[in-house]
């Protein structure tokens, strides 16, 4: 099961190629591309440790001259300190404007190496091989790149594509469970908002919350439905300046939540499926969606294994209050994304914060 | 005398507003353009207390809501740590991404707030209003922002184009002279590489080494000839793919002298006289332009009195080999920019050592 999606934009198009065992192939998909010789491969210890011989050893028989780095694994290590010690390392290899950075792991690993790589000489190559199913159908794709400002999340970064998206579906079975549910949350999400049929072949499958028991075809599904939609939304709005707005479904409560339990106990893919939980019933009491969709949204949602509650201990008016730091705030109000039917949003800054408040507190 | 020259490009056109007593009228420009309205100002202290209320006073006028922050003076002060402290304010001002940094200063200023900007919620809006004659002809426009790596200058940046560049010549009225002298670099440089009248009306004039011995005429003619030169290469490619390297002249051992200096001994301009004084004569000792040609240049040079010499105690093998630092190296070769007339260089890769190092040897 091989797909290939593209990613059309007007100044640099790319490929999304989705194989098993397509890892073994990264120096060929890169030489095809005649990337410069000099590459820097970019991981955590513990991604490293599995996957990082076969990357480097890929890359040099396809004739890069590689150099690796690890920075320590977290979301807490997502910051400028980081982003220094990659620009030391880009020093250090005398990597030029024709070189790459090669992103070999999870959301943080490829925000980190794509905002490294974009401000480098300003702007040098990024390849993305995202090894969490999150990274794989979201954060790889559309050249958002960035690392948090103590007070808030992705607050500093730049757009910034990658020239190949290579995703080896194997490299899941070393995933944790809990992250594996946590990327679930956003093909949950391309689900409501963009495809129907991948959000009914997920009702109608009785295991999502482990890939152990999750039929291959169902994942190939999973992950080229997930890739396209997101290829099609970037595709018709690289900067977000409209359509795109709505991958940010969930999001926004789900950031707040991020942010007020320090990126620590509650990870972004449930941070995102309580921000959908919450969004769905916002749209249900704003007279916008049926209580019976919403409904199917949540069971989808535990069937999954994530959260439709509040974390304990997380003050409802400091969320409220949270909002405001969040990217997408425009003239001090808040934009929502709410469905209006499986598959379809839309996006509106009318939403009081008393209906906020009373969803929250149903939330609890 | 009132010029405006637009930078046309692809995704975001802009214009350049060149007139006297125009930094009164910065708030109604900016409203023209339909900015968001939060507004940060930044500068330093010396441009502050000359300019920064007028500033203020004429955004506010406008309907702005204007918070400001200076920076200390300084390219010893461009790093990642002064763009941390923009975050900070940007932070605490709630900045929106349709919000803008206003850039009020030189060079320094103008490329750490447009990197600020760049890189705020993956890019808010920049206004440059330079201050310095290096920044109204060169670095307020066409969207290089950056900060040093403690290793290499500009190592560290993004493209990011100002919505606006405002300049007023009359405030090069506080301008030291030594730096008025380091803008007259840049000037020069549009003469020899794309301008041969800009280039034969500097020779035909007496002075150009001192502000206040200067025709009104003529420094209108060094604003917009030298601005129109520069938005002309920039609408012609924008991200340094081909023709925009040409800007560089000068600049390859230009760069490197500074860098070994620290920044310190040696101002940007007056590196780039002494990297054009050498461009100049690897250009004529590889057979590639008259020595008659490089000596009308370097007489333009010493009129406005800039260096023609290399500092005392910079070693020349440590100039060669901080060349391989360059943002232009490919494939471990150094660019050059070489003049082959007035008005018109080439840009190559064949410079062979030793001829580096001969012209080096001679302007000890």
């Amino acid at each position: 099961m091989t797909s290939t999606i593209n990613v059309n934009l007007p100044q640099q198009s790319y490929e999304i190629a989705i194989a098993p065992a397509s890892l073994d192939q990264l120096g060929q998909s890169m030489a095809n591309l005649q990337l410069g010789q000099k590459v820097v491969l970019v991981s955590n210890p513990s991604i490293f440790k599995h996957y990082g011989e076969r990357a480097i050893a890929s890359l040099q028989s396809a004739g890069f001259n590689v150099a690796s780095y690890c920075l320590p694994a977290g979301e807490r290590y997502k910051t400028l300190n980081s982003i220094q010690k990659l620009y030391d390392v880009a020093l250090e290899n005398r990597l030029e404007r024709s070189s790459t950075m090669v992103a070999l792991g999870g959301g943080v690993i490829g925000d980190m190496t794509g905002f490294a790589a974009a401000t480098w000489l300003r702007g040098i190559n990024v390849v993305q091989v995202p090894t969490t199913l999150l990274a794989m159908v979201d954060s790889a794709i559309g050249g958002k790149t960035g690392v948090n400002h103590p007070n808030g999340k992705n607050l500093i970064g730049a757009f910034h594509q990658p020239r190949l998206v290579l995703i080896d579906p194997e490299v899941l079975k070393t995933l944790p469970m809990r992250e594996f549910r946590a990327g679930m949350a956003e093909v949950i999400k391309y689900g409501v908002i963009w495809d129907e049929e991948l959000f009914t072949q997920m009702e109608a499958s009785k295991h999502l919350n482990q890939l152990r028991y999750m039929k291959p075809e169902l994942l190939n599904e999973i992950l080229t439905r997930s890739c396209q939609a997101k290829a099609d939304v970037v595709g018709k709005d690289e900067k977000e300046g409209g359509l795109r707005a709505i991958l940010n479904y969930g999001h926004t409560i789900g950031h707040a939540i991020e942010s007020l339990t320090g990126y620590r106990l509650v990870n972004h893919g449930e941070a995102v499926a309580i921000g959908m939980v919450a969004a769905g019933q916002i749209a249900v009491n704003l007279g916008m969606w049926q209580q019976a969709e919403t409904d199917r949204q949540n069971a989808i949602v535990q069937k999954a294994g994530l959260p439709t509650k509040l974390p304990a201990g997380v003050d409802i008016a400091a969320i409220i209050d949270a909002l405001q730091l969040d990217k997408k705030v425009k003239a001090g109000k808040v934009r929502f994304v709410l469905p209006t039917q499986i598959g379809v949003v839309t996006v509106t800054d009318q939403v009081p914060a008393d209906v906020i408040q009373q969803v929250l507190q149903g939330m609890q």
